[in-house]
């Protein structure tokens, strides 16, 4: 049983809280108040009951306890712990939701106690496993991480995805406090206060369930503090809550999501509440002085390769993690069940402790590997370029956790022959480019697979790599360098006609279109456009100017691809460009009747060539 | 206990059957015999043993029961069945994964007995979850839907969100079946041969569950007879298989994942499948003759809005949807949770069993709709923009069903304001794009929304909307037509200096920019590109010839959108196109302050043209 004088300051806190709550909100004129207050014991037994543990002056101690609030929405509550702990003032809270302040409408890390971004409701439970997978298995230090999850996204599959793989890992480290305040958005979920529901369905998949009343301190407490003695396995506290607690006409009444109170219905609010002591400050345990051990990085091997011989990029992927990890020790490998498709494994059997197989479950996947990115690793996350739009979800949340997050997309475009199109990735180029700052590469050969991974691996931010199933020759020597931005001109001679931009495995059509155009008089420029994001402008402004027209050639459709990367670059100086792409439904066949087939192949190239010739 | 004679026949078909795949896939070089093979007695025992009913000569019959391979890559087997009920011949099966062959990789619609294409592995539970939804609320019809599943696949997180919705909307007449053969693609699943690790997680939701031995027609039959006896509740089939059944040195092997035998392979392997009768052909029984009631088309109502007044469009797609039923009886709306906020409500209020509340699962919400969309249904899902990213890969493969699909996404633009980045859509306009022969659609006012909506109900294909959580003037009349496509020349004038060419909430910051600007003598043309694909080319054209530059302005990332979209159209008559678009990391704060913050304001409009005039 709690010590009374206990509960009777998280009372005086949980009261504080609320009010900081009530006034930000309806200061802001948006936000979701009654989202707040039905959590508002729970995460103030959690911070100020003793479970948890943060070193309040420095957000980035590495062995910190987390907390996500995977509800997002429920921001003025995040804030208001932060304010209840001393590091927001009664002034802070009342820039919520205003431009320019870090007390966004859902978290993001321009404040800076927030892990990760959230707000897309079921993804902060795959984070939360990704900051407890590098507890337990990486940084080897006790942390915990918790995750605040509300009831109405417990629909989304995500979490189940997380909630599996956590038992597998047996990730003990990862506590989830379930806030059941019975409405979503536009009224009752699906289970309502319906607590072992979610039981039931928790506890199947192995989790350690602890139901509570999530408004009795006599209860909070005691949860977190049988949570952390459980071993073996994650843990959800499942609490019953009231939406809206601690004011009468907000609580559990629908039609509050998401609304604000009126200045007048504040007024009549705050009373409610009792009084609130202004001055209470809640303390927060600190953690243990612990740091994870660190690794020396190692300059890595070089990159070799027989010229000529045909080698698929998706494997020279796997070389890379593989030669490069010496050189970037806080490099990680995540797969979705592909491995053996991807490369990855290349990786996983030269590191093992360093790879995470993930099943087949990319948003837990992305999730994951964004919590890993939080802590500091370098993630390399791996399936075929089509299913990773499984999670673009996630991948789009990322880019607001400014996250160090490296994806590698293979089994591009109509290449992949005989498994058809639900296998082929036909608009992976599109989906990453339009990633905030996102790089997005498309190498041609083994070489310069090697050397783009490696230029992944320095950039910090978002970076997408393309590979392709079938092997292709090497065609770059050793030492040839592969800067993000660059590109290579191939072919080039005075009096070229026109150029050819390509990528992958189009680069080799077109190679061969300067052959067979070669032989009729016709020159062309050939180049290889590795970087799709950022494209290298300069260089095709020269072919523009040097060139009568630009034609490219890309195994992907013809929307947000290398074609309209082209074009955008030459924008304010605009040349003529066709494009071509895939613009027929692809089928089953062999990879090269299906380049023929939409017209990316060598023919396709020195037909549209031709013909343009014959225009001018 | 069933016939002796029932189960010897069923042998012989599935001897058969297992002969095709082995044939079928050495033939083609590649391919998943041994997936095929742990799920074929299952199958046969489903098709020929009595439950399965369908009318060969009529696979759209409208009380068919519906099959749906949700492991997509058994297709050999898929194929297989078929020809063992009759309708493909040995040579047919010669074809598999040949170009132009119906039989490819992974099931096709080019195959008329495939309901919806498959091969994104944890998507077929949602398909039929649709079809289910159909037959007991919509058709009420007696047919059942039979989804066959692996076990690697029941790591997607979709899959719990259908068996969920399943067990919600009571779907007795959803059946599927579990085809446990413990091995995944690159070794074991999570789970192995536990069956009771399914059993206790898919029970959990509240569904009846069926363990069998999945190579004993005498456990199979019962089974199937069994879950058409359950009542309100959906039905899982789980099944103990062995992958790669029938031949020794196949079964239950690790590293046979999708892998073909090889000639000499084949030889050897053929004799362990016992004597092949290769004339033996299987019944299945057929359906009752039973019709959906067909309700008559009426002309829909009248559009009808204050001219001048703010309304947002995203209310005016809920009136569209309410206005247009009549007409178009088909139509259904399935929404995620939000329907206050994308205003799904208008119609569900008006219609309430047309409307399916498909929770925060948008992964299933979209499967969902493409099964009701085999069955003739004019699905209109909605949420947020941002949110349909989630289900990304259900879009993507919805486009190889050739589905009748509608979306809607809400709340599009940093223009929704203070709730920040996690609910802006600005990656929408280039995945939506990026699916063949879609159509994407963004309207500026509530007159524009109703045409548009009735123009994507009248397309057959996938079609895409998007709409402003703000409410923006009406400036169009009611008679205005606006067919996909077009485009709407607003400000025109001899010695335009440039045209401005915006869509739905920066069209009326280029309004705004028309206006300061002509004070100031320069003249710009205004052009609302509400069809954003397929864009206005000939418009584009006429612009781009009669003024010196054209600037786009998007509430959207750069790429892949409005900007690349107007480029893409102009590609072979270049003209200078000035891109304005979300490029700063978006925050909290006003819609006016975000627009001006990103430059995609009236001030951005004017200042990017003043300065360009300067250069001129």
């Amino acid at each position: 049983m709690p010590d009374p004088e206990k509960i009777k300051e998280l009372k005086n806190l949980a009261t504080l809280i609320r009010y900081y709550t009530l006034v930000a909100t309806t200061h802001a004129g948006s936000g979701h108040p009654t989202s707040a207050m039905s959590a508002t014991d729970l995460m103030t037994g959690l911070f100020f009951g003793g479970a948890f543990r943060y070193d309040l002056d420095n957000p980035r101690h590495p062995n910190n306890d987390r907390i996500i609030f995977s509800k997002g929405h429920a921001s003025p509550l995040f804030y208001s712990l932060w304010a209840a702990a001393g590091k927001l003032t009664a002034q802070d809270m009342l820039t919520y939701r205003q431009f320019g302040s870090p007390l966004e409408g859902h978290p993001t890390v321009a404040f800076p106690y927030t892990e990760a971004a959230t707000g897309s409701l079921g993804q902060g439970l795959s984070i939360g496993v990704g900051l407890a997978l590098n507890a337990k298995y990486l940084d080897k230090l006790p942390y915990r991480s918790y995750v605040l999850l509300g009831d109405s996204e417990m629909a989304e599959g995500s979490q189940y995805e997380a909630i599996q793989l956590a038992t597998h890992y047996q990730l003990d480290n990862l506590i989830g406090v379930l806030d059941v305040n019975r409405l979503g958005q536009r009224g009752e979920t699906m289970y309502g206060h319906d607590l072992m529901a979610y039981e039931r369905r928790i506890a199947a998949f192995g989790w350690e369930t602890i139901l509570i009343d999530g408004h009795d301190f006599a209860e909070i407490l005691p949860a977190f503090e049988q949570a952390q003695t459980v071993k073996g396995q994650p843990v959800m506290i499942i609490a019953r809550t009231i939406k809206g607690k601690g004011v009468s006409f907000l609580e559990d009444k629908n039609g509050w999501h998401g609304k604000v109170l009126s200045p007048e219905q504040l007024e009549q609010a705050l009373p409610e509440l009792g009084p609130v002591d202004q001055a209470v400050r809640g303390k927060i345990a600190r953690p243990q002085d612990l740091r994870p051990q660190e690794v020396q990085p190692q300059k890595a091997g070089k990159v070799s390769y027989e010229p000529g011989k045909a080698f698929a990029t998706r494997k020279a992927y796997g070389n890379a993690l593989k030669r490069l990890y010496p050189q970037y020790p806080k490099m990680v490998s995540l797969d979705g069940e592909v491995s053996n498709s991807t490369y990855a494994e290349i990786f996983k059997e030269a590191y093992p402790p360093r790879f995470f197989e993930m099943y087949i479950a990319e948003q837990n996947m992305v999730g994951a590997a964004l919590g890993l990115a939080c802590r500091g690793k370098l993630p390399f996350v791996s399936t075929f370029a089509a299913f990773l739009s499984r999670a673009f979800d996630q991948i789009r949340m990322s880019q607001y956790s400014d996250a160090n997050l490296k994806f590698c997309g293979s089994h591009a475009g109509v290449s992949i022959g005989e498994d058809g199109p639900s296998q082929m990735g036909l608009e992976d180029l599109a989906m990453m480019r339009a990633v905030l700052n996102s790089v997005v590469l498309y190498p041609c050969d083994a070489v310069s697979t090697e050397k783009l991974v490696e230029a992944m691996a320095e950039y910090k931010g978002i970076a997408y790599l393309r590979t392709t199933r079938m092997g292709t020759p090497v065609i770059y020597g050793e030492d040839e360098e592969f800067p993000i931005g660059g590109s290579k001109v191939l072919r080039q001679s005075e009096g070229d006609l026109a150029t050819v931009l390509a990528a992958g495995v189009t680069l080799f059509e077109a190679l061969k279109a300067y052959d067979e155009l070669k032989k009729e008089g016709i020159l062309i420029r050939v180049i290889d456009l590795y970087s799709i994001k950022p494209v290298d402008v300069q260089t095709l402004q020269e072919a523009a100017r040097a060139t009568k027209f630009l034609v490219t050639a890309e195994d992907h459709f013809p929307e947000g691809g290398l074609g309209e990367a082209v074009r955008s670059a030459l924008a304010a100086h605009p040349a003529p460009v066709y494009s071509l792409a895939v613009t027929k439904k692809p089928r089953s066949g062999a990879p090269e009747q299906l380049l023929d087939y939409e017209g990316i192949s060598k023919d396709g190239i020195v037909n549209l060539i031709k013909q343009l010739e014959k225009r001018l």
